[in-house]
C-alpha cells in the first residue's frame, strides 16, 4: 500500500497480489516477529526452525507435541543453534476436568510444561483453559476450577521463572475448549496472583469483538505476556477450529489493537498464529512471505 | 426423565427416544410457549399458525418476510382467528450501514416494522444490530451508529406502543450480523432510553457464555422484552448461521437461565427459535412435539 508492490509475489491464501515488497532477512521491521509453528502445521519443528532462519524471523512459538516428537534436548539445540528466541510454549491448561484424579494428572502435566518452557528459555507458557466436561453444563463451576488450577501452578512458575499466560478464548470455544471468554475475565483471574507468575495472552482473534477491549488491554498493562495476531474472516470456515485468517483478510483492526498493546507497555515478540486449512495447504515459504508482509504493513508500524 | 417416557416418540434431530410424554394441547405447562416460525423454516405462515393450533402452542414469533408473503392483513387475520398471541416480530435493526442515504432507508423500514408489530398486536420488535459494513473495521463506530439509530426510533416506538428489543448476539456474529455482543452492552445502550420503549432480548444461544450473565439478567429486570431459547451444540455445525440446537442437545444450562429470567420479573412468552439444517429437514410436527417436550422438561419448571 505504502511502498510499490512486488508484482511477482502473491499472498496466500487470498491469492491477491502482494501490496508491499517482502521484507528481507535482517530488515529491522522483522525484529519482533515470531512464527507460531501451528501456522505452518505441515512443517516439523526442524523445518519451522529452518524456515524462520531462511525468512529472517527471529523468534518462534513452540508447541509441545512437535517438540516431544523431535525430542526436548534436540529441539532446544536446534533452536539455540539457529539463534532463535522462543516467544512462547503452547500450551498448558485444560483445567476444567471434574474428576479429581484427572485433575491431578493435568496439574502434573502443567508442571512438566513449565519445566519445558524453562528449558526452552521462554518466559511464557500459554494456558488454554479447557471446556465443559461431557454432560456438564455448569460453566461457572468450570471457570472456578480453571482459576483454582492456575493458582496452584503459581509456586512452580515462580520457581522456574516462567509466566503462566491465561488465554481468553473467543466464546465460540466456551463449550469445548476455553471457558475463559474475555480479557476482562482473564484479568479478574490473574488479579490476585503475582504479576511475575501470571499474565494474559492478547490474541486478536479471541478478543477483537470484546466491548471495551481497549480499556482491558490498558488495564492489563504488564500482565500482557504474549501478543498473538491473526484475523477474523467471514464467511467463517466450516471447521470452527480452523477459522482464523491471515492478517488483513478479515475484519480486525490491527492498528488499533497493536497500538493498545504497545501503549500497555508490551515490548515482547508478536506471534502470528493461524489455524486455517487453506493456509496449511499452501507452501510454507509462501505463507512466511505473506505473513511477513502483512505484519510489517498492518502490525509493526504501531508497535 | 421425570415421567415415564412415551416409547413411541423420537426426538429430532437427535433421534433419541423421548424422555417424557408429549404435552397435549391445553396442558397448562404450554401456557407461555411460543413457536418462533424460523424453527419450522419449511412452513409458510399459514402452516405455522395451523401447527401452533394443532400442538397447543398459544403464541407465535412472526418474521416479516413470510408475513409480507402472506400479506399483512391476511396474516393478522389468520393469527387472530387462531387465537394466537404474537410474542414478537422479527426483525428490525441492521443499523450499522455507514452511507447516510442507506441509513435513512433503514430508519424508514424500521418505522414500518414498528407499525407492523403494532398491527400484529405484539409488544416486541426484535432488533438485530447489523455487522460491520464491507471493508470497515471500526467496531466501536458501528456500535455507536447502532445506539444512535435505536435512540431515533424511540418516539415512534412510544407512539405505537411497541418495544424495541435489542438483541445482543453471540460474538461469532460480531463481524457480519450483530455488533452488540453482550447483554451488558445491550443494557448500556438501553440505559438512557425509556424502559417502555427499549428492552433487550435474552436469547440463550447468544448470551449463555457471557461472564456474569446471571447478574446482567438481574440488572435487566423489566428491560427483558423477550426470552428466546435454543441450545449451543458441539461440534458447531459448518454454517455458523445454522448452528443452533434443540434445547437439551447441547451445553446450555436452561434451568439456570430460566430461573434468572423469571427472577428478573419476566412473565411473557418463551420463544423457541432454532436455525438448524437438521431441524429444518425434519417433519414440522415432529419438531413441534420435540420442542414442546424439551420445553416442559427443561425450561417451564423454572419459570
Amino acid at each position: 500500500m505504502s511502498t510499490p508492490g512486488d508484482v511477482t509475489a502473491i499472498d496466500v491464501p487470498s491469492r491477491a497480489p502482494a501490496r508491499i515488497d517482502t521484507p528481507a532477512p535482517g530488515d529491522p521491521r522483522l525484529g519482533r516477529l515470531s512464527l507460531n509453528q501451528k501456522t505452518v502445521d505441515g512443517w516439523s519443528l526442524r523445518e519451522a526452525v529452518d524456515g524462520c532462519v531462511r525468512h529472517g524471523v527471529p523468534a518462534i512459538g513452540v508447541w509441545r507435541e512437535p517438540l516431544a516428537e523431535a525430542g526436548l534436548d534436540k529441539g532446544i539445540r536446534w533452536i539455540q543453534e539457529a539463534g532463535l528466541r522462543v516467544s512462547s510454549l503452547c500450551r498448558g491448561g485444560f483445567f476444567t476436568v471434574a474428576d479429581a484424579g484427572e485433575r491431578r494428572r493435568r496439574h502434573d502435566d502443567n508442571l512438566r510444561a513449565l519445566d519445558e518452557a524453562a528449558a526452552l528459555g521462554t518466559e511464557c507458557l500459554v494456558l488454554v483453559p479447557g471446556g465443559l466436561p461431557p454432560g456438564d453444563r455448569d460453566l461457572r463451576g468450570a471457570r472456578a476450577r480453571a482459576a483454582d488450577a492456575i493458582e496452584q501452578l503459581v509456586p512452580h512458575a515462580l520457581a522456574v521463572g516462567v509466566r503462566l499466560a491465561i488465554e481468553p478464548m473467543h466464546p465460540i470455544f466456551a463449550a469445548d475448549r476455553g471457558v475463559v471468554s474475555t480479557l476482562a475475565q482473564a484479568l479478574d483471574i490473574a488479579a490476585p496472583l503475582p504479576i511475575e507468575a501470571v499474565g494474559v495472552v492478547v490474541d486478536t482473534f479471541h478478543v477483537w469483538w470484546e466491548p471495551g477491549v481497549e480499556e482491558q488491554i490498558a488495564r492489563a498493562g504488564s500482565r500482557v505476556a504474549s501478543y498473538q495476531v491473526c484475523d477474523w474472516i467471514t464467511p467463517l470456515p466450516p471447521d470452527a477450529l480452523l477459522s482464523r485468517g491471515m492478517m488483513g483478510d478479515g475484519h480486525i483492526d490491527f492498528a488499533l489493537l497493536s497500538r493498545c498493546v504497545a501503549a500497555a507497555g508490551y515490548r515482547g515478540d508478536v506471534e502470528v498464529e493461524i489455524f486455517n486449512a487453506d493456509v496449511w495447504a499452501a507452501d510454507g515459504d509462501v505463507v512466511l512471505d505473506t505473513l511477513a508482509r502483512r505484519y510489517v504493513e498492518l502490525v509493526e508500524p504501531q508497535l
